[in-house]
């Protein structure tokens, strides 16, 4: 039970914690600060904040839990902002998408209070972002990966533990670097493949003919395509390496699948189909 | 309504659309063949045909109404084997998902038939195949595309509009050379980047700890790597011209993207971010 969570950034995520918190009994009182005023009145309107605070260290200060709820290249500022002004009793989280850089900000920033830092990664999102979103819902049943560095307090990991828990998520603990190599290849590959098609697509002629008869393949799969731009960028920015790789990969097996078609090797393309689809079918299976 | 339906082909698309005729009270009895044995069991304990038959012509004698849902290369083997046991008044239609090579079949195969034969396309799928999957909404509020020929009967074209929009489809019509286009744009391609992406993620040793913290993005972008080898096979094969059309616009875009990021260009990424979110959004507006 916490006595006053500091919410930096109020939008989907931010706002979904701070709601499941509430709902849960495990929180008393959350100071929230967004970047726009328009949010904060809304996150307060919705009982997802019960303070609006005008600046980070505002949201900070009394706090005995922290949670940085926005986008990555934000964070860097955000830990440096904050650090005078957290309590030596202070839970603080980040959400962030990427964790190396946020790793090495922490180090370089948050001086003696780097002990209470757990970096957090909820995998839980929506086709639409905004407070106006937020549901306590969000996180259950969903992975969350925390990060702790080496010198992170092993009574802060167990209360960030419990904290997800008590949301309903499934905990996993990686390193910041496996969890970047990680996300390059399910989460971020995707993403770029998404809006790199979806561009490839819109720039034709014909596209308003083609998007008149799309179906629910071209809807799930384009799904991401609509995600937001700054953070994206953020993350795009912030994983550059891994990301990199991920696509050498990606590039190597569309260049075979290419060559199959062309010499109409039948047996290589349902084969190499086969093994997307076992191994998708096996990952369904195990959510 | 019809007297008898001829199914050829009892998985998923044929068994719904029989089901769906069967409780809209537009057919007495349905006649089905399918390639496997179990398949036609399992389709006559459902409910979903009367009768098995034994091959195809046994499926078309007889019926007014005749449907073909089998993957598309072997649409062109059906087309030549049915054409003989056609009745004059019988309605011919297939679902294959591309058009231009089963136009070329039917005008080669059918003869004096070719005016009876509207050749059909729905857009509606599943995460599994199979008739057991089969359900009488499934093309209830999906498009579906009718690609008739210059000599297509405007009678047998108005009695298909008719069956599919009682099925609550939104038809719409084009010819076999736009249909495909549309599709390689819409369809075909995001299944040949899902299936590269997947099979460049499973060739990585670390792949089932990047899988064990996929999320709801992955899980919706990588649907379709889940389909089915042969009727994709099929499908790359009939429609390889325009697939490569598709893939070179990716290709442009992915390369434009990768320098961009490559060059730190946060603006250019933001952009393309943002045409893409634009597009997707309003896409699931008009849906």
């Amino acid at each position: 039970m916490f006595k006053q969570l500091g919410l930096i950034g109020c939008g989907l995520i931010g706002g979904s914690f701070a709601l499941a918190l509430k709902q849960a009994g495990w929180v008393a009182r959350v100071c929230g600060y967004s970047a726009t005023k328009a949010t904060m009145n809304l996150a307060k309107e919705m009982g997802v904040i019960d303070e609006i605070c005008l600046d980070a260290p505002s949201a900070v200060r009394g706090s005995d839990l922290v949670l940085i709820a926005i986008p990555v290249q934000a964070i860097e500022d955000c830990l440096r902002e904050i650090a005078p002004h957290i309590d030596t009793d202070c839970l603080v989280m980040d959400v962030g998408s990427t964790k190396a850089n946020i790793a090495d900000a922490a180090k370089a920033f948050l001086g003696d209070k780097l002990s209470q830092f757990v970096p957090a990664h909820p995998i839980a999102g929506k086709e639409l972002a905004g407070v106006s979103e937020a549901s306590p819902t969000l996180f259950k049943d969903r992975p969350l990966i925390l990060t702790p560095s080496e010198i992170t307090n092993l009574d802060f990991i167990e209360r960030a533990n419990k904290v997800w828990t008590q949301l309903g998520s499934k905990v996993h603990k990686m390193s910041p670097t496996e969890h970047d190599a990680a996300f390059a290849a399910v989460s971020h590959l995707p993403h770029l493949i998404a809006f790199a098609y979806m561009n490839g697509l819109i720039k034709q002629r014909d596209h308003d003919q083609f998007l008149s008869v799309a179906g629910p393949g071209f809807r799930d799969f384009s799904r991401i395509a609509g995600s937001d731009p700054k953070v994206w960028r953020d993350i795009f920015l912030a994983n550059r390496k891994n990301l990199k790789e991920q696509i050498t990969h990606f590039k190597n097996e569309l260049q075979a699948i290419e060559h199959f078609i062309d010499n109409e090797d039948s047996a290589s393309i349902v084969e190499c189909i086969k093994a997307s689809q076992v191994a998708r079918n096996e990952w369904i299976i195990n959510q």
